[in-house]
């Protein structure tokens, strides 16, 4: 019944049944999504994959979003899905560690300049489904599924973007239910990427598959119709949990959407709250002008899933340091910011950052819940400096301002593609719930920018 | 180390090294391949597919082999390796379910028509690395992984797949590593879609996937070096069983390859046993002048995998018949054969085939091998015919004939090109080792092939 009943729920779903909250929430997601899509483009992974996909993309008017480039919708579903979780700046589900926005974003709006006609309002009420399809998915089996090594974002992404997709696509209940089952036995991304290139590979792949997938199903593929919990289907096969009955019971009901919250720093989710309390630190000990070669030693206690995901006291890229504690504390204690420069190569290796992060250590404390940290940091002549960050900032007790997103916005698309295009396409996404055609959004930026001199599929150039 | 061990025992590899029992089956096995695939362009999902991915494929010079159309290499590898499996008429590794030929084989031949100048001798070689592969890995976390529902030829064919690829591309040590992580963490498939339309697009996918990995690690993309055996990795993440050290250890001394088999019928090979078991009861029941109408019981006692795999009563379409132990009975009984026609959706829903399929019951018994089968037939007046199938038709005891092989491809490849464009075909396969460009094999006949009249990409067609 839960294939049928998420098929259901979602082709039935109209923009008038969504509260005010879920639509703010759905609107600043994709306003958060698509600056960290924009920026994106500055990682290096991004270019490399562009030239990697370019042989077998066929041409199309779907956007690159951080570069000029048009080509088919499944290719840009791919690059605007890498690019939006590069930098690990993205969004985080308050209940699992999913980021939603990115699979579902990235299909749908490249879906949505293929198809044309496509209303912000019905962008948005198909982007909230897939929203609620994947992290109502990903409560069934989490925390067990996560733990075991699967990267949630997305293997439940190529299920919220197939639904998404299918919504626009005006599936039958039964092609809807094969579009789902059809995406769910895609299952893309493991831990054991975790900082490295591969990571927004997964994002991207998840946002490419659900896409096909949609398509598949209207042009008659079918499947099973039970894939999500047939006995040898998704649920079961992923996952030693299966509580799809009850979060599927409550679909619409209690909505996901208004649990996202939004990244204040680029790296992992759990490393937010050590880093609060570094940055207080930091200006503790700069009032009482103590000096940061004298420290002697960095300590957190925390919840101890930063040890299984952030224990890495030796990164050499920028992005094996967001999944680094070590890296953490020597840059919110030397410099006072993490922002994407922070997490370039140059900076994690650094030979003074280098030196302070072997002082760091960390011990893990099942009582601490992981928005919260006590960090200690010992300066010469034995002084202690420390603090307690209740909640992080970006926790759902303490979100991130408007005006705080509006600079995080403004801050990494203006360095990808300037201020003008960068303030254009600020407007545009917390505008578009009153666009008639979602085409007029990445007009409003992509026609300016640059054309990426890429290497263009000739076999002879690439794979010789 | 696994990985590490995968990847360097991959690219040493020589066609010096290979015996001359693995390049006769590696031969063997990519001619039964070809007919498949082109074979199984006959089936309705192949076009519905190839409508599907259109609009997302970059003109290129890889084959659909069944039919004119020429693609970039990755979207080929889909198309073909969807046909090559859609019949389930390909082979199998005897000591797994894994029907190796499919993912590698795809992914290869296309990737081979687009890169150029790959010679038989060049292509055989990373072949049998991709077909290693495979069946090493497979070998590694079987039955756990399968019977927890994975349709372990997708899982591992992506693996196998970007091996193959790689090996064409040259990669380096640490590139081929990234190729197979990357590779790994794309886990497609499992038995839920069995006797649907998604169980082939498994295969095509995972030959996708896995050039596209390959590709990716040539361009730079990097991940995980210890994807396979990383404790948040494939192995780890997919199986409870890891044998993965000792099968990688006896990579190039025992040859998985030689232990390769051909399906004689085109539906699962657990029906195989029983379908010559009940031929022959056929046959005697005719000697005798026994009325098929008046048959009142079929019986069978084999291996409880059928019962895990093929109890389907009642089923709908071909494809679901290929996994339906009551319509084996049936076809076996009234008409003798068991070929792509009797697995048609026409001949399921013959009124007569149903009602004797209403009369069989099965008997799961461990103690059975699952190449055996004890059937028995009861017919009026109470006289029953039985049989013991010891080894059936095409298990590695009982292998196809050369003869049956050539009957099989020509069957299959005449009435999808035509018997002249098939005689070429026939031959290009079995002389491939000579040739000094892959590119001639598929000149021989695809250049004389129909073109399908496919709704091109244009999204008014397609998407409204």
């Amino acid at each position: 019944m839960a294939t049928k009943q998420l098929a259901s729920w979602a082709l039935t779903l109209q923009f008038a049944n969504l509260t005010t909250p879920v639509v703010d929430m759905a609107v600043k997601s994709l306003h958060n999504w698509g600056g960290c899509a924009i920026g994106g483009y500055h990682q290096p992974v991004v270019a490399l994959v562009q030239d990697a996909m370019v042989p077998f993309a066929a041409p199309g008017n779907s956007s690159l979003l951080g570069i000029q480039g048009f080509y088919d919708a499944q290719h840009v579903a791919l690059m605007n899905g890498l690019a939006s979780h590069v930098d690990d700046y993205d969004d985080t589900h308050v209940d699992t560690p999913i980021h939603p926005s990115g699979p579902v974003a990235s299909a749908l709006l490249a879906f949505s300049e293929w198809k044309g006609n496509v209303t912000g309002k019905d962008f948005l009420t198909a982007f909230v489904a897939g929203l609620e399809t994947e992290m109502k998915l990903g409560l069934s089996v989490y925390p067990e599924h996560y733990d075991i090594g699967w990267h949630i974002t997305s293997t439940v992404g190529s299920v919220g973007a197939a639904v998404a997709c299918g919504k626009l696509l005006n599936l039958t209940q039964e092609e809807m239910q094969f579009a789902i089952s059809t995406a769910s036995i895609q299952v893309i991304g493991m831990h054991s990427s975790f900082g490295t290139d591969q990571k927004p590979f997964h994002i991207g792949r998840a946002a490419q598959s659900g896409l096909f997938s949609a398509v598949m199903a209207k042009g008659g593929l079918h499947g099973a119709l039970d894939g999500l919990e047939d006995k040898l289907g998704w649920v079961n096969v992923v996952s030693t949990r299966n509580n799809i009955t009850d979060y599927f019971n409550i679909l619409g009901k209690v909505w996901e959407t208004t649990r996202n919250t939004f990244k204040p720093y680029p790296c992992d989710r759990v490393l937010h709250a050590p880093i609060d309390g570094w940055v207080q630190v930091r200006k503790q000990a700069l009032e009482q002008g103590l000096s940061f070669s004298s420290i002697t030693n960095i300590t957190a206690r925390t919840n101890p899933s930063v040890l299984f995901l952030t224990d890495n006291p030796d990164p050499q890229t920028g992005l094996a340091a967001k999944f680094s504690f070590y890296h953490a504390a020597a840059i919110s204690l030397l410099i006072g910011q993490a922002t994407p420069t922070q997490f370039s190569d140059e900076v994690v290796r650094n030979t003074t950052i280098k030196a302070l992060s072997k002082k760091v250590s960390v011990i893990g404390d099942k009582t601490i819940p992981d928005y919260s940290a006590y960090v200690s940091v010992t300066f010469g002549n034995g002084i202690v400096l420390d603090t307690h960050v209740e909640h992080a900032i970006g926790s759902l007790a303490n979100p991130l301002s408007d005006d705080y997103l509006r600079v995080k916005f403004l801050d990494q698309v203006s360095k990808q593609i300037g201020e003008e295009n960068a303030q254009c396409a600020h407007m545009a996404f917390l505008n578009m719930v009153d666009l008639r055609d979602m085409r007029e959004l990445t007009k409003t930026f992509t026609s300016k920018l640059t054309r990426r001199d890429s290497r263009r599929g000739d076999p002879s150039v690439y794979i010789m």
